[in-house]
C-alpha cells in the first residue's frame, strides 16, 4: 500500500480554539482508495517549523496532503514557505483561480483588493487545481525520486473546512491518476436505530465469516446513525461487486428496516425521497428540537415539492394557540408528553394542511428534568394520513447532542412510517 | 516557554473513523499555564512506531502527553512500548488504581478478569496518577537530560475522552510542579460583517503598530464571523493584560458595532444575553433559512426565558395562513421582497405576541434563480417594538453555506437591532 501523511497547519490547533475534523474527512477518502494513512500531525504557522516538518513526511511518505495557512492575511505563511521548500525563485498567476476570485467577490458585491489577487498567485514550482469555493487554489507539488528518496506528491489545501472538503475529489483523482492503485470497491450502508456496540454483536458472526479481502468499518454519526462502510481489496471490479452484493444481501436479513439505504446519504435526504416517490407533502411540529428538524428537511436541496413547513412552539402558549393543543392536556400531562406530541403533530397537519407531520417535545438540558421525566427524554408524534403514533426513547448526553438525537430519531420514526404506507400500497 | 507536544495513539483515528478531540482540551488546558503546543501527532497502535514516535517527540519537546492505546485488549500496546522506551524490566501493580478497577467493576456487577486486574500493572520505571474514572491508570515517565539531551516527561493517558478529560487537572498540577512557566494572556474579539479580507485591510496599520510580543491570529467562520485572538507572550500576567486592554480599545475605535463581543462567543449566544439585559422576547419567521435560526437561537441552553417560537413559512400557502402574509403581497413583490419579509416578521411577532422578530426570504439555490432575483439573495425583516426595517444581501456560496450566512446576518441585523435599543434607553 502506499503510504500517506496528513498535515495540519495553524496556531489555532495548538492552543486549543479549533479542533481539525478536515483530516478525518482526508484520511477517510484516502483509505477508501487504498491510500494507508501513517500519521496526522499538526503543528504551527512558523517558516521553518513547516518546512522542516514537511521534510520529515515527505522522507516518510508518497503522499502528503497539507491544510491550512493558506488565507489572505498575513498570518498565513503556509505558500512561502511551500515556495522555499520546492526550491521556487518566482510566482505565477493562475487565470483560472483569478476568475474565480474576481467572480466570488464581484457576487459579494465586494471590490477584488491585491491581497485577494495575490492568492491567485503560486509558485512556480506547482500545478494547480482550482478551488471553486474559495479564493485560495490547490497546490501540486511533485517531488523527483533524488529529492526525498523517492517520487512524492504534496498537496496543499485551504484550512476552511468546506473548502478542503470540497477539494477532496480532485485530489482523490489525481492520486488515482498518478499512483495505480489495486482495484478497490466500496459500498456503504446506511443503518438507524442500533447503537455502535449493539449492531456490532448483532452482525458478528457475519462479521467474523466475511472473506479476507473484505473490510468492514462501523462509522458512527449521531445525525446519520452508523454507516457500514464494505471495502474489497484485491481482485476485479465484476468480481468485487458481486461479493459485496451478496454479502450486503446476508447483512440485510440481519438487519432488515434498520437500513434506510445502501449509499451514503442521511434521514433527511432518504425521507424526500420517499414523500416524492409517494407524492405527498410533510410538516413539522418541534418543541425541544428548536428548528432542527426543519433545518436538517430544508438542507436537502428541491425540499420545498414536499415540505410545507413547521412550528417550532417553544413556549407554550404557542403550543395552544399557533397549533392547538388543548390547555388541558399540557396541564395534565406536561408538554412533555404522549398526549402533547400527539396534539401538536395533529396540529401542524392541519393548519399546514400536509399529507404527514412530526411533532418533538422533550428535555434537551442541561436543567429541567426530573425523576419522571430526565433529562434526554424525548417524546415524538408522528401524523400519516389515516394514524398517529408516538414513541419516547431517553438518551444520555449533552445538550447538542441531544438536540441531534432527538431529531434523528423524528426523521427515523417519520422514515419507517412513510416506508410502511409505501409497502402496504 | 516550556515546548510540549500531544500524541494520539490509535488506527481508528488514522482511518477517520474517529475525530480526535482530547488533544485540543489538553492544548486549552497548556496553553492556559503558558505551555506552548509544538505539535500534535497521531499514529497507529504498531509499537515500533509509538516508540520512535516518541522518542522524537521527547527530543524536541519536554513535555509530551500521549492518548490512547492503554484499552485491555490485545490490539492496545502502548503500555509495553513505554516500558520499552524507558528501559523498564520489571512491572509492580499500582494498589490505588486496583482498588478503583474492582469499584468501578463491581458497580456494574462485574467479575474482575485478569485482564482487567493487570490494567493496574505498571513499568517499574513509571509514576503512578490513579484514574477514578476507568480501569487505566495515568502513567508518568520522568526522563533524565541524558537521554534525549533535557530533562523531558512523558505523561500516559487513557484514549476514552471522557477519562482522558478527567486526567488533565492532575496533569496540569503535576507540570506546574515540575516546570515554572511563562505567563501568557489571550483576548478573543468577535466581529460580524466585515470578510476576512476587507477586515485585514481596515486594520492594517493597527496590526503592523502591535509591540513583538502580541500575536495577531484571524479565525473567520460564517456562523460567527471572523473572530481574531490576540495573544501575549513575555510578560507578567498584569503587563499583558494591561496591554491587550489597550489594543482592543483601538481595534474598538476602528471596528465600531463590527465587534459584537470580547469573549469567545457566537451571534446567538449575543442576542441571548442582550434579550435577557432588556427583559424581551423573540420569534422567528423563516422561509430560506428553514428552521436554521430558530435552531441556533434554542442551541443556547436557557434560551426559551426569551425564546417563544417560530413559523417555517416553506411554502407560500404557509405564509398567507398561519403569518398571515396578504396573498396580493406576493403576487405584487414576489416571496423573496422587503414587502414579504415585513409582513411575515410583523405577522409572527403577532401570533407569538413577542417583541422583537426576525424573518427570512430568499433563494438558497441551487435552483430558482432570475436575473432580478440570484440564487444567493436573501431579505431579512426585523420587528422591534417600535419598528420594522427590512435589509438585503447577495452571497455566492452553495446552498448549505447560503443557509448558513443567511441565517448569521439575520441574528447580526437583529443583534444591531436590540443593541441600539438598549443604548436609545
Amino acid at each position: 500500500m502506499i503510504n500517506s501523511s496528513i498535515c495540519t497547519i495553524g496556531d489555532e490547533i495548538l492552543i486549543g480554539q479549533i479542533v481539525d475534523t478536515n483530516s478525518s474527512h482526508i484520511a477517510q477518502a484516502l483509505n477508501g482508495i487504498g491510500v494507508r494513512v501513517t500519521r496526522m500531525v499538526s503543528f504551527g504557522d512558523d517558516r521553518q517549523t513547516i518546512i522542516s516538518s514537511l521534510e520529515r513526511e515527505l522522507k516518510e511518505n508518497r503522499i502528503v496532503i497539507v491544510t491550512g495557512g493558506l488565507g489572505p492575511t498575513k498570518d498565513d505563511i503556509t505558500k512561502p514557505a511551500l515556495a522555499e521548500l520546492s526550491g521556487s525563485r518566482a510566482t505565477r498567476t493562475d487565470a483560472r483561480q483569478l476568475e474565480i476570485i474576481h467572480r466570488l467577490l464581484k457576487a459579494k458585491g465586494l471590490d477584488v483588493l491585491d491581497i485577494n489577487a495575490a492568492q491567485a498567485a503560486v509558485p512556480d514550482t506547482c500545478e494547480v487545481i482550482p478551488n471553486r469555493l474559495g479564493t485560495a487554489p490547490v497546490m501540486v507539488f511533485r517531488f523527483p525520486a533524488e529529492r526525498f528518496g523517492h517520487e512524492c506528491t504534496l498537496y496543499s489545501l485551504p484550512g476552511v473546512p468546506f473548502e478542503a472538503l470540497g477539494a477532496i475529489p480532485d485530489i482523490i483523482n489525481d492520486i488515482k491518476e498518478h499512483y495505480p492503485a489495486d482495484d478497490i470497491s466500496h459500498k456503504t450502508i446506511m443503518t438507524y436505530g442500533l447503537a455502535e456496540s449493539q449492531l456490532a454483536k448483532l452482525i458478528e458472526p457475519w462479521e467474523n465469516s466475511l472473506p479476507e479481502n473484505i473490510h468492514l468499518a462501523y462509522l458512527p454519526n449521531p445525525l446519520t446513525g452508523v454507516r457500514l462502510r464494505l471495502s474489497v481489496y484485491g481482485g476485479d471490479k465484476t468480481a468485487e461487486d458481486k461479493i459485496i452484493g451478496e454479502q450486503t444481501e446476508s447483512l440485510r436479513k440481519i438487519l432488515g428496516d434498520c437500513i434506510y439505504a445502501e449509499e451514503d446519504t442521511n434521514l433527511q435526504e432518504t425521507v424526500g425521497r420517499l414523500l416524492l416517490k409517494s407524492g405527498k407533502t410533510l410538516s413539522c411540529a418541534e418543541s425541544c428540537t428548536g428548528g432542527m428538524i426543519s433545518h436538517l428537511i430544508t438542507s436537502v436541496g428541491g425540499s420545498s415539492r414536499y415540505y410545507l413547513g413547521s412550528v417550532t412552539s417553544y413556549a407554550n402558549s404557542v403550543k395552544e394557540n399557533i397549533l392547538g393543543v388543548p390547555a388541558g392536556i399540557i396541564e395534565k400531562y406536561g408538554a412533555v408528553s404522549s398526549e402533547c406530541v400527539a396534539k401538536m403533530a395533529e396540529g401542524v397537519r392541519r393548519i399546514t394542511g400536509s399529507d404527514y407531520s412530526v411533532a418533538t417535545s422533550g428535555i434537551a438540558g442541561p436543567g429541567g428534568g426530573t425523576p419522571e421525566k430526565p433529562v434526554g427524554l424525548v417524546w415524538i408524534g408522528i401524523c400519516t394520513p389515516d394514524r398517529t403514533e408516538t414513541f419516547s426513547i431517553v438518551y444520555k448526553n449533552d445538550r447538542k447532542r441531544n438536540i441531534e438525537r432527538f431529531s434523528a430519531s423524528a426523521l427515523d420514526f417519520l422514515r419507517r412510517a412513510i416506508e410502511k404506507d409505501i409497502n402496504n400500497l
